[in-house]
């Protein structure tokens, strides 16, 4: 198989085009960026794949995507901006300050939490990857949530994410000199666009409608997201965790492990680990460890390709960190 | 004046020499350790100086504290360790996991959150240092609860530090290789030995019983605490930011400040910034960073020093980070 | 004394900034800046201070040094920038790309380093400020050459420098994804435009030309600068230490040291240590660190207007790290 | 193919598990190690497999070479210790500090530079993995001075090295908050094992005694090391980079590149990238770069190990950082 990678000089771009690196299965065709190399991304399109990932800003990934939908109906296409992730082009305008670019194609794609929606992927041509902080809270808070194991109107998420979570972007805020032996918060008060793709998958999960507590973090380190999730219990810790790993027995890259996961537990791999812990009584901790360049973004689009194409889930996909 | 310093070779001591090495009206007497220009810790107590301070392993210093106390009854004493912080023996054991070695002095110091207890501390010659995390939780919490802002019992803490809080111990997590481009929590659960610091003081101020959920994170970064503080508000959070403003209006060393405040702000400063923000409807989030070295260690023992010599408050103790 | 900063959002105007606040003898008049609470740079012109320190971009900076000689004769200005470095203006438009904008000042304003040129600076009321390697590698050169304690041919300095060096410039390879857990030289063939100043400080001080090889290194650091500097030793590497040691005798801040110095141990200080040893037969190698915004720039900028104003030269400026 | 690893919880045995999980064709058969799931070393004896990688501290891993070469004859043992590496026991117990414990197997072992001595690499049953210093400055050095190309008496290395380089050790030096931010130079003079490695390799490949001048650095990163070597050149700079490309041509994981390589670009790949350039009149710099956990020691094991199988010689080895 041969994919080729849109914006290949970002760091999800970038992620892509290393992992796809070493798949035994599908080969890079082309990339298209700014640099060297690369080709521009208008010329992308006339490459002929049998996937297409589209790591590109929101806006323009919308076009893309639906210029390959048209041009070439039978490739996959994966599209990891934010731009199919919300269900309606008001709340797309709402949150990501500009009219939807393709309205037509808001939900045609399926959500590619591959592990939630797995049977939704399989076969599709058009693939929404899922946001790296939406990945680590959602993986716990789905079946926390669908099975009963939390009280539903009080889950709080303390979100901690690496920088090349912002991209590779100039801005001053990401200087080195800047972030070096920093931290801090920001986007309190639910203003993050992934508290909207949060709170509609775990809707439509549950049947009910879920607020969410959502306050992010700048970590001073390359990789990684950890979200401490906290929850009121309907159980104690010991049995939910069980319930959770039972949830995702068999998964490959879901694990409940004992002790906190740390981020290095996870780099450059496609897992997501969480540990569940009385944080007080009456009061439940679940921490939720991703790459989040691999399982929050290139990685779970690659394990995303692997469902839709038929090959094996696994395939090119590394679990030791 | 004169200052000697206990265990002058640890981070916390070693910040203390460098404060002390600008303030300007008090200097180094002289320092204990286990390097090179240092006394040893018993030789310390021959030293004559107007203050002590102990930089010392819990256990350790309570001795000296009640070596000094009686040898040098007129000097002021400054513990920078556990060893005073709790009120009964039975506590101290609980969280300590041995018997207290000087008994006698509990109840005796005040404790040195010097914004809240400067009385105490005025004329005091032997005061309790608070610890680092504690400091950048009662700051906000104390004027929170005991002016009745937030419901007091779904309180609510997800803290991180930076390493030099763990002490400059040979443990294998500590490694460079093991802390850089790495994050986790840790001792979930109310395991962490600053919870009964906190909720005593907290008890002691509101005149009820305070349980707290308080999960603590190690930073990549050497210096500096972030903690962010969940509650139920009972005002608006603009109100609420204005009743804290207020309530520290003329501190020196505390601010209320709009942004959530970063770790670079008050790195190798005595400040406190804490910022209040609306995180959801019902749920209220209050930033709250400090340099744990400085206003969490030796920069608040100085400025107890300073009070309770009767030293201008600010003397020798940096606000421009 | 009443002190003013150019350019005071940049990394070595906030030092200064950070810097004067703890001076004993001289504050803040104003700042200028981009950010809050800055005044327009032209607006500086009109405040009165008994002295200016210029921490503007080159080019930019020779205006405003012209402009405050005129109408400021009796205030001490302080030129950061590379601006007044050099001798004649065609040297200045090859290094600098660019016509100088005050060339009449050209050879007016004492080179401040401040060790060497301590006599031309007193009284001075114009100082150009050296560059920050520039300082690193001088301080051990000027002596080694001038007692002729290595042979003058084959100097070679192999340098490294935190982020900081590069100032605050948007630019994506300073983003910090691009440098933390990165190294690479840069600039090497003598391309820096450290070199000439260099260069032209050691023809001064030898009469005889000097060809230094230059290769500095960016460190995934946000401070400090080491250079190793290699040379023919003409006398073993111990005489050499102790003619080092006696040449800067009784200096607050320069110290020859048995240990390769860290950039910890300079960090935050005016200090400039150095190391002596033998790297192989018939091959010395001096290490040199300082902190490049302090003794590297903001610090000896202050110990220059101390001494320009007859103030104690330490004055303000922290030996302990 | 099975493969063992001993010593798998330090830095390089953990790099050799993690690449061998990618390995088409070579799976881990068992691990040794200090935590949980691993054997203890003894046991590891016992295990059948292919091939047999020491990640064992120097000392013991030549008794374990001893024994599998005498229990394992047909498997393949490529050790990453220091221990086959040297010549002689004299020398050995010169650098060492103790008596070799297995000096009959001196001198049997090929040096596993692969791109260097790959003849004798294939069909080996006993390898000796270069160290990391020394592969990053023989890369470069075995051409540079068999070729004739720069001046073989006076060559300067002045290298760079992550922590990981130091090993999981627990030194005090070696903690996070010692480490980060922090850059300064150890060893000087010549007194680093690697220098009689690398002089030992120059000796054989030149016919003549090399003595170089080595000064090693201890970076802020976790991986990489990039060494700056200094020579007079004999040819132009450009020359000599062409000849440096041809000597590599068709190689996998060399390559001479234009501009100084950054650590990021061969960070977990098995490449080395190097640049040439003329540093000043008369003076040759070449930057040499490589991850020290893969090129400088588990990727290279496994090039040697590929080589003595008669596998496919990049099989499993990244190049895509």
């Amino acid at each position: 198989m041969r994919a080729g990678v849109f914006g290949a000089t970002g760091y999800t771009g970038r992620e892509l085009v290393r992992l796809l690196a070493a798949h035994p299965e599908v080969r890079l065709a082309f990339r298209t960026g700014s640099a060297d190399g690369h080709l521009k991304h208008e010329l992308g399109l006339e490459q002929d794949a049998d996937a297409y990932f589209l790591a590109l800003p929101h806006g323009i990934s919308a076009e893309y995507a639906a210029r390959l939908r048209r041009e070439r109906p039978g490739a996959v296409v994966v599209d990891l901006s934010g731009d199919l992730r919300l269900s309606t082009a008001d709340d797309y305008r709402t949150w990501y300050g500009h009219d939807h670019k393709a309205p037509e194609l808001l939900g045609t794609a399926p959500y590619g939490l591959t592990e939630i929606y797995r049977d939704r992927v399989r076969g599709a041509r058009l693939v929404s990857n899922p946001g790296c902080y939406a990945t680590s809270a959602l993986l716990p808070l789905v079946p926390l949530l669908r099975l009963g194991l939390v009280e539903p109107d009080d889950v709080l998420i303390d979100a901690k994410s690496g920088a090349t979570g912002a991209g590779r972007t100039l801005r001053e805020d990401l200087l080195f000199c800047e972030v070096d032996g920093d931290f801090s918060a920001y986007a309190p008060g639910r203003a993050h666009r992934h508290v909207p793709e949060m709170e509609g998958v775990l809707g439509e999960r549950t049947g009910r409608t879920i607020t969410l507590t959502f306050c992010p973090h700048l970590l001073p380190v390359k990789r990684g997201i950890l979200s401490a999730i906290y929850a009121k219990p309907r159980r104690p810790a010991a049995e939910i965790a069980a319930a959770l790993a039972e949830f995702y027995a068999g998964e490959p890259f879901v694990r409940v492990v004992a002790k906190p996961p740390r981020l290095s537990e996870v780099e450059r791999t496609n897992l997501c680990l969480m540990s569940v812990h009385e944080a007080a009584p009456g009061r439940l901790v679940v921490f939720a460890a991703l790459d989040n360049l691999v399982k929050g973004a290139a990685g779970q689009a690659i394990q995303n390709l692997n469902v839709a194409l038929g090959l094996p889930e696994a395939a090119g996909l590394p679990v030791v960190a």
